[in-house]
């Protein structure tokens, strides 16, 4: 019959759904609360899995996408922030030994962004760079029709990579990743150091600063909000003149809650990226987009990830 | 008999050679010089190509190797700084006319990189990073055994990438470049800029400076130039980090003269480099190593690209 089983691991909850391959709504789905810091998130996953497994089977394999760092060639999770019990833990093999089917993982950016390319805004290209602008940024590359994973399957992490090496520090420790200056944490944590700083603006009166703050202050036209929305597109300019250099696609998909922003953070990005594009050909043609499927592109990447791995 | 016919243009000379596919060593091999600025080069090119066509046949395809920028799949020569006659030249559909068979063409760095893939240091591998640091620096990538090439064919122009914002300008006009701070010339510039400044140097006494100089002179103990080179391989360091996080490498091939320079460009290349990596794991069973097919890397690489797409 041609089912896949797709999950979608999150912060806060797992789904899980059904699908017949290629289609975009669910035969069957469900979610659970992840409880990341209890223990037992595996035992609720393959729980969630059971739930929706079909009484007469006809699954061809199971997709998981989940946060990293984890390798999807060992099917291994290495080591996610929030889910502090899984260290090297061999989450694949555990589901395969279970179910009886093929297994395989990567992590929610890289999924993203096949589901877009399959079912969202990338359909009909072989080149897409993906950028989700949240708490993070995080990325995903279709390089001639492939996913780009790499040797380590640590490819196409675009968030910590430097254009500025002087710059603020990342959570990861390093210096001016374009995370470190254009996420949405960044955005924030730079209005609040403007404010601490003596800058007046609109949102010093707000126990705690959003990105989502920033950019309603943008549009009311505070001034520190629209310089703050600015430096990060400038920056975001740049990498991803870098992208562009490096990876050469024909559309750029944003997703992410921070990538709501609108003008004030992209009419600078555009200025920058153009200012910082060493060859004017790389636009030519070249489509900007927002993600089409919202919280589903993990789910749906998961999908075309089994599909991919196990051809009907 | 499954033979190819590959041709590599150069700035002095152009190489044309006959392989039995997958042959390092060519049946025929001939060569002409490319007399860049004068007309009828490409009447030389197809003279050289006759010169050595069997005269009972057997040619699956031509592969080139041509500076860009060039559009691979299209095969045009959008403009080459060398060569002024050739704009939106439409290089392999006149072959094709001319000879009968399928042409191909790729741009130097790109087929480099394919050549030490196929044949030289990176065999066995199916994530590869090459870059050639000599006046310019060209880089190349196969990510999962494929070419990546992007949607214009401008994919991997790695040497055009910003580490340093308000860094020296490139040569493209563009600010940051690591090929305005790391490749042979950009070394040669640094060292005549802070001699002309006042700092000592025995390099004071050399009325033109080379990075091959520079290597000579970090060599024997001069401090500019050892600081001139530290320089070069720290940015570096900060552009390969770049690299690997965008596309995970099982190996890094460096060619190009400028890579000669030893220790005093890779010390503190290798230092940075770990410096900058926002995850050890990419250095896992990382290979850095040595092209190892000198000229011929091009040549090779154009063979395996019309072999590429010509299957046997």
């Amino acid at each position: 019959m041609g089912l896949i089983l797709a999950v979608d691991i999150g912060g806060t909850q797992i789904r899980a759904a059904l699908f017949e391959r290629g289609s975009l709504k669910p035969v069957r789905a469900e979610r659970t609360r992840t409880e990341a810091s209890k223990p037992g998130v595996y035992d609720r996953l393959e729980a969630l899995v059971a739930s929706i497994w079909p009484v007469d089977g006809g699954v061809d394999a199971i997709g998981i996408a989940s946060p990293g760092p984890l390798d999807p060639h060992a099917g291994v999770i290495i080591a996610t922030p929030n889910i502090k019990e899984w260290r090297n833990f061999p989450l694949t093999e555990k589901l395969k030994v279970r179910f009886g089917v093929p297994v395989v993982l990567d992590n929610d950016a890289n999924l993203a962004c096949l589901g877009e390319w399959k079912f969202g805004a990338g359909q009909g290209h072989q080149d897409v760079l993906f950028l989700t602008i949240s708490t993070g940024i995080g990325g995903g590359v279709v390089s001639n029709g492939h996913l780009v994973q790499g040797y380590h399957g640590l490819a196409a992490e675009l968030g910590h990579t430097t254009v500025w090496p002087d710059g603020p520090l990342c959570g990861c420790g390093k210096r001016g990743h374009i995370e470190a200056i254009s996420s949405g944490t960044a955005i924030a944590r730079y209005a609040r150091e403007q404010i601490e700083a003596g800058r007046p603006s609109s949102l010093a009166a707000l126990s705690t600063i959003t990105s989502r703050d920033v950019s309603d202050a943008a549009a009311a036209g505070d001034l520190l909000a629209i310089e703050t929305l600015s430096r990060a597109g400038r920056y975001l300019g740049v990498a991803v003149a870098n992208f562009l250099a490096a990876f050469d696609p024909s559309i750029v998909i944003f997703g992410g809650g921070a990538s709501n922003s609108g003008p004030a953070l992209f009419d600078p990005f555009h200025a920058s990226l153009h200012e910082n594009i060493f060859d004017p050909t790389y636009l030519t043609n070249l489509i900007f987009a927002r993600a089409a499927l919202g919280d589903d592109a993990g789910l749906l990447g998961a999908q075309a990830l089994a599909a991919l791995a196990v051809p009907e």
